[in-house]
C-alpha cells in the first residue's frame, strides 16, 4: 500500500493541467473575512477574484458555495460571480465541509475533471476539509492557501503541514495562475497581465513605469530637470 | 513496512470522527502559561476552554493531568474542569511524558476510543511526547498546537515538523472544533456559536453587529444622523 | 503667549487627580472594533471595560456616546454599561467629533470636573478630536490610547505625536488605572486587583500561582513527584 | 519670541477647517512607489486617491506635481487626476522641494487658503520639505503621513519627529478625512461612506454584511442550515 | 513662564553629571517581570544589574524599593543588591508612586544630588510616576526605559511621549552607562568593559574574538585548515 | 525499499533514549555567533550550555569541534567545556562538514551509541551536514535547531524542511532536555531545575516568586500595604 | 512504486556533489526584483551573485535565462554574467516554466550532470516549476530558495512545502556554498572567503576586525585610550 | 529664556544649507557594527558611505574619528575615507563623547560652518552625545539616525525623543541627501543618482528597468514571447 501523501499524484507529475481542472471557491464571505488574520484582507480578496478571472479566461468550470450566508458569516463577495459569470452556486444545508453536501459533490463530479484547484475561507476549515476529502476520493488537489484566509498565521502553518501530510499540494496564487497560463506566447497574454496586476500591485507599477519609459523614448520627451 | 508518518491513518480518512474520540488536556497550568511565547496567552486559555466545552457538548471523554502542580508550574486553570465537569483528572508521579504514567494510559484505554485529540503546555514537550507515544501505540492523533502554548515560535515550528514526521496530525483550534461539530444543522447550533465566540473574539463582534442590524431593520429604527 | 502644548497643565503637575476627573468613553462599537489593527481587539475590549470598572470604584462620572449605532458601525459593546451602571449615554446627531455635539459638551460641563480621561474608537478620530477640542477648551486631558483602537499602528504613532503637540497627555491603561488607584493601602484593594487581572491576563496567572504556592506551604501538600 | 513648534497654530485650534484648506498631492509616481517600505503600497495608493475624492466632494483646491516623471521616478498614478478632475498640475524644473518652485508656490498662494493638507512620496523628502517650508511661510500644515510612503519605517519615525518639531501637524488618513467631513448628517453622506471603503477595506466588509443582515430580516429569509 | 518640558534642564546642558547623580531602582520584582512584553526579560534583567554595577563603580548613591513584595508582584531580583551592596532599601506602605512615600522622598533628598537616574518596572507606572513627580519637584531626571520593562510596546511608546512632554529625559541603557563613564582613559576601564558585556552580549563576543585573534598573532598559531 | 525519511527510526519509537545517546556540539564559536540572525544570541548561548549540562548530569559522551578557530570564526565559547568537562575536543583540518573528518567519525563510533543529539552553528551548515551524513550512516539523529543558530530565519525554515526530508528529527531545546530527563521523580531533580532556568529565564522568575510566596505563608509575613 | 518525495535521491546521499552539478539561474530580472517581498532584495541580489561566483571557482556549468526581458519584467541583473562569464544564456519563447523550453532542456542535458542547483525569481514560479519538472525527469534537485525571491513570505512557506513534497531539496545559500566548497583546506580558500563576505556582510565585519586585531598585536600598536 | 528645543534653529528655517555645513562621521567601526540591531547593517554601511560621497560632491568638510580602534571596537570601515578623500581624521584619547576631545572640537570650529550633519555608531551614544553638545554650543545639528546604527530599536526610539527634546533635528538619509542636493537641475545630477542607488537598492532596479525599457523602444526590440 502506498503512502497517503502520494495519493493524488503518485506516478503523475504533480503539476496543474488546465484541461483537467475544476475550480472550487468556498465561503469567501464578508463576515468571515473580518476574522482573517494571516494575510491582508484586500490581498486575499484580490487573489480570490484573480482565480475566478483565470478560470474564465480558460473556460475552467467554477463551483461556488457559502456557509449560511443569511447569518453572521455574511454574503459572498460579489466580485467572484462577476469575474466568473459561468460559476455554478451550490447552496449547502449547514454542512461545514462542503464535500459533505451531496449536491456539491455531484456538481464536482459533473465537471468530469480530476484536478481540483480549491480556495476557501477559513483556510484551516473551508479549504482544508474539502481538500482532504477530495484527495481521499481520488482527486489531484491544489489548495491555494493565499486565496483562502485564516484566523491566525499559526493556524495556517498547521494547515500547510496537514494538507501536505494528507496528499494535497499546498500552493500560492502566483504559482496557480502561472501554471494555468503556461506561456506568454498566447493570444490573450494581455488579459493575463491584467490578472497579475489584480493580484500583484507592484506588477501594476512596473507596467505603468514601463509604458511611460517607452513613451518618453519614442516621443523624445525632455526631462523636466533639463528644460 | 510502511512509512511511520502514515501509521495512524494509513488507509483511513485522516479526519476526526467525534464518535471515536477521547480528548487529553495536559498541563494547562498557571505557571507554565507564563513561559508561553508562541501565541497570546489569553487566546491559548480561550482555546483550551473551547476544546473542553466542545467535548461536553458531544459527550466526548476528557482526561486531564498536571505536571507537579504543587511546584512552580502552578495549578491547572480552573475553567477546564468547569467547562468539562465530566473530565477525569489523573495525577502523575513526576513523569514528564503523561503517556509514561500507567494510570494515564489506562484511563485512555478505558475510554475505548482510538482517536485522540490532544493539547498540552508546553507544546514541544507536554503535547508532543504523548502524541508521538500514542501514534506509536496505534492511535489516530490530532495535536491541537494552538491550544497548547510553547516557549518560542521556533520551537513550535520544530514541533509541527516533528509531529508530522511521526505521524500525528498537526491541527488548529478552528479545524478541531469544526470537524467535531460537522454541521450547523443541529439542535445545539447556538451553543456551538458560543464556543466559537469564546475562541474567536472577532466572531463575537460579527454576531453583535448582526443582531443589531437585524433589529434596526425589524424595528425601523432611525439613524442618529438622520434624526 | 504660552506654548499650546503646555495649555492643559501649565504650572500644574501633569498627573491625574481622581477627585477632579470625568471619564469619556466614545464609540466603542462592535463594527468599529473590526477595523482596529493597532492592538489586539480582546485586549482593547478588556481595557475599555477596566476603565469603566475603575470609574465605578471611585464614583467618577462617566459619559458614553456612539457614532450612528444603527448603521454599520454597530452597537456599543454592552460590558461598558454593565461595568459603569451610572454612566450617562448621550446620543449624537451624526457629529464625528463628540465635542461638536452640544448635549455632549453640556454633559461634560455638568460634571464640574476639569480633568478628562478619554478613550475612543478610532484613536485618531474618536479619541483625538474630542481630546484636542477639550484641551483647547481648557481641560486637562489624558488620552488613553490603548483603550481606544486604531486602523493601523502608523496611524497611532501619528496620533500620539499629534496629541502631545496639542497639549493632551498620551497615556496607557496601566498608568491610568494606577494613577486613579494611588495606593494598595485601601479598603477596596482586592477589587482593584480584579480590575488589573481584567486588563492584564498575565497578572491573573501570577495571582493563581501565588495562591496555590501559599496553599501548598500552609497545608504541607506533598509534591506529586515526591509521592 | 515664540516656540517654532507652535508657529502654525499658535493661539488657534489645531484642527482642519475645510473652508480654509488647499490640498497638495506631490510626487505620487509609479517608480517612487516601488521604493516605499513603510506601509502597504496598495493602501498608500488607496489613501492618496481618497484624499483626492474628499477634496472633490468639498470643492477644495488641489495642486499636483511630479518629480521628473520622464525619468525612473515614473508617471503620476492616473487615479488622482480622475478623482480630482479640478486639480491643477504644476510641472517643476528639477527642484526636489516643490516649495522651491516659484510656479508651485504661486499656485498655492492663488488659492487664498491658509491651511494646507499635504501628502507626498517619499514622506521624508517630498512631504516633509514642502511642509516645513510652508510652516515657515506661515501656513497651517497638516502632513498626511500614511498617504505619502517612505523608504523605511525608521525614516518615517524620524520624519514624524521632525515634522512635529518644525510645527507641522502629523496626521493620518482617517483623521484627515473625518475632520474634513465633520458630520454624517449631510446630504452627501453616502458618498463619504464610499470614500472610507476606498481607504478601509474592512469598512467595506462591514457595510456588505450590514446590508445583507437587514435584507435577511426584512425579507424573512430562512437560514440555509434551517432549510 | 517657561515651557514645562524644559523644567528640569532649562539653561543647563541636558546630560548626566555623575557627580551630581543618585540612582533609583524601583520595583524590579520577579512577578512583575512576568508581565513585561516590550522587551526581552533577560535583557531587562541584565540592564538593571548593569545600572547597579555602574553606580558601584562611581560611588553613586542607590535607592531601591518594592511594591508589596509579599504579594503576587514577587521579590526584588537579588542581583541588584549584590551589584550595589551600598544600596539603601526603602519599604513602602502600598503607595504605587514611590515618590508618594515620605521615607522614599527623604532618602532621595538625603543624597544631596539633584540629578536622578531612574528605572522601574512597569515603565508606564513605576518609572513614569516618580520621574514626573521628581521633575515637578525640580530634579533633573533621566528615565532609563530599557532598564524598566512594560506590559506592551504601545504602552512604552506612550510613556516615552509622556515623559518627554513632562520634561524628563527618556534614555537607554547604553547612553546612561556611557555618560556616566565618560572616557575609556581611566583606571577602571576593564571593569566598565565587563559592565557592557553584561548588557550587550554581542560586545562579549567581540572581546572573545579579539583576544583570540591577538593570541593567534602573538603565538604564531597555525590555522587548522593549514595543518 | 523504504522511504529515506524513515531511515533513522523506521520501526523504532522516534524518541531519545538517554542510555543510547552521544552528544555532538559543533562550532559554537564567538565569531560565528555574530552572524546568527534567526534567534537571540544570548538564548542560543544558554541553550548550548544547557545541552552540555544535561549531558554531564546523565554521563552522556560529548564531542566538540570547531571550524578553524584560529581565523575569523573565533574561539569556542568557553562555557561548553566548563559545563561538560568530560567532553572530547576533536580538531578538524578544514573540513566544513565535521562528519568528513575521520577522527571525528571515529570519536563518534567509539562512544558505541547509535542515537545522536547534535547542535552546531550555523544551523544550515554545521548542524545540517553532519546530521544528514549521520542519518545516512545509520544513526538516529536529533537535530537541536534552537541550540544551533543560523544566518536568517528563512534559512532555518529551509533547514527544518531539509532535515525532516532527510530523516533527521528536528527538535527544540525543551523537548531535548525533557526527553533526556524523563521524570521529576529522581534524585538530581533540583539540578535539572537549574538547567531549565539556564535556558528559560521566565522559569527562573517562576521559581523565585514561588519560593517567596511560600516563605510569606510559612513565616506569616505581613503585606507592606497592610502595615 | 516508491514515494515521489524520495525520487531524486532514493538510496543516494541527499547532498550536493560538485562534480556532478550544473547550476540554473532563472529570471533574476530588475523588474521582477521589485515584486520580491519575502527577503531583502540586496541580500537576494548578493546571494544570486555568490552562486555564480562559486560556480566559476569550481568550473560548474551555468545556464541562465530570462522571462520576456524586453517587457516589464526588465533585464537580467548584469552581475551574474560578470561573475560567471562561462554561463550560457538561453532565450525562451514565452514559456513561464523554463523546463518547457526545448532549448533550455537540451542545454541542461548537454552538461551531462545529474545534480541541479537551481535559483529563480519568483520562487514559487520560476524556481519551483523547473525544480518539480527536473525531479520528475530524474534529476537530483537542490532549490536555493533564498537566492530566488518571492512575492510574499506565505508564498515561500507554501513553496518550501511543495518542493519537499515533490522530492526537491529546499536549501539556503550558505548550505549550498558550503557543500560546494567542502573544505577550507584548499588552494582557493581565500577566494571562497570573498564569496562568503559577498553573501554575509557580518562575515566581512568579522574579517575586518580580525585583521586589525592581529595587526595591533603584531605591531604592538598602543590603544588610543592609553596614549 | 527660550525653550532649549528651539535652540539651534530658533527663528531660522530648520533646513540644511549646504554652504554652511560640516559633516561629522563618528565611530563607524567594524566591531561596533556587530552590535547594531535597529537596522540592516549593509544598509547602514551604504548610508554612511552615501553621506561621505555627497560631502565630496559638494566640497563639504568631513571630520572622522574612532573610539579606540585598536581594541574590540575594530577599525573604521575603509569606504568612508575612500568616498571622502578630503576627510580629516581626528584620533581621540578615549573620550566617549567626541565633543569632549579638544582636537575634535577645534577641527569642527576650524571649518567655520555652523550647521552640522552628524552620524555615529552607536546612535544613542556616538551620535547623540556630540549632537546634544553641539546644540548646546550653538550649532544647528542634523542627526542622521539611519546612518548611525544602534543596539536596539527601542534605544533608537528613545534617542529620537531625546534628540528632539534637546533641539537637534532627527533626520533620515534620504532627507539629508536630498536637502544637500536641492535640485536635479545641475551638472552633476548623474553622480547624485549613483549616490541614491548606493543607499536605495530599489532605486537601482528602477534605473536598470528604465534604461532597458527605453532601449527596447528605441531599438524596436521584439518581445521573446512574440518571436
Amino acid at each position: 500500500m502506498t503512502h497517503p501523501a502520494a495519493a493524488n499524484f503518485n506516478g503523475q507529475k504533480p503539476t496543474i493541467d488546465a484541461n483537467d481542472t475544476a475550480m472550487l471557491l468556498i465561503d469567501h464571505q464578508s463576515g468571515l473575512f473580518q476574522i482573517v488574520k494571516d494575510m491582508d484582507v484586500p490581498q486575499l480578496r484580490a487573489n480570490a477574484i484573480a482565480l475566478a478571472r483565470a478560470a474564465t479566461l480558460l473556460n475552467i468550470p467554477v463551483i461556488t458555495t457559502a456557509s449560511v450566508p443569511q447569518g453572521p458569516n455574511g454574503p459572498l463577495i460579489p466580485e467572484i460571480a462577476e469575474a466568473a459569470p459561468h460559476a455554478q452556486y451550490v447552496a449547502r444545508k449547514g454542512e461545514i465541509n462542503a464535500w459533505d453536501n451531496p449536491e456539491f459533490r455531484a456538481a464536482v463530479e459533473a465537471t468530469g475533471k480530476k484536478t481540483l484547484v480549491i480556495a476557501g475561507t477559513l483556510t484551516s476549515v473551508c479549504l482544508a476539509f474539502p481538500s482532504i476529502s477530495a484527495v481521499y476520493a481520488g482527486y489531484k488537489v491544489f489548495a491555494v492557501v493565499d486565496a483562502s484566509g485564516n484566523h491566525s498565521k499559526l493556524a495556517t502553518d498547521l494547515t500547510i503541514a496537514r494538507l501536505a501530510q494528507a496528499g494535497a499540494v499546498p500552493i500560492d496564487i502566483m504559482a496557480t495562475l502561472s501554471e494555468l497560463q503556461g506561456s506568454w506566447n498566447r493570444a490573450d497574454a494581455e488579459q493575463w497581465a491584467k490578472v497579475y496586476t489584480q493580484a500583484m500591485p507592484h506588477y501594476q507599477l512596473l507596467i505603468e513605469s514601463y509604458i511611460k519609459a517607452q513613451q518618453v523614448a519614442t516621443e523624445h520627451e525632455l526631462l523636466d530637470s533639463q528644460r
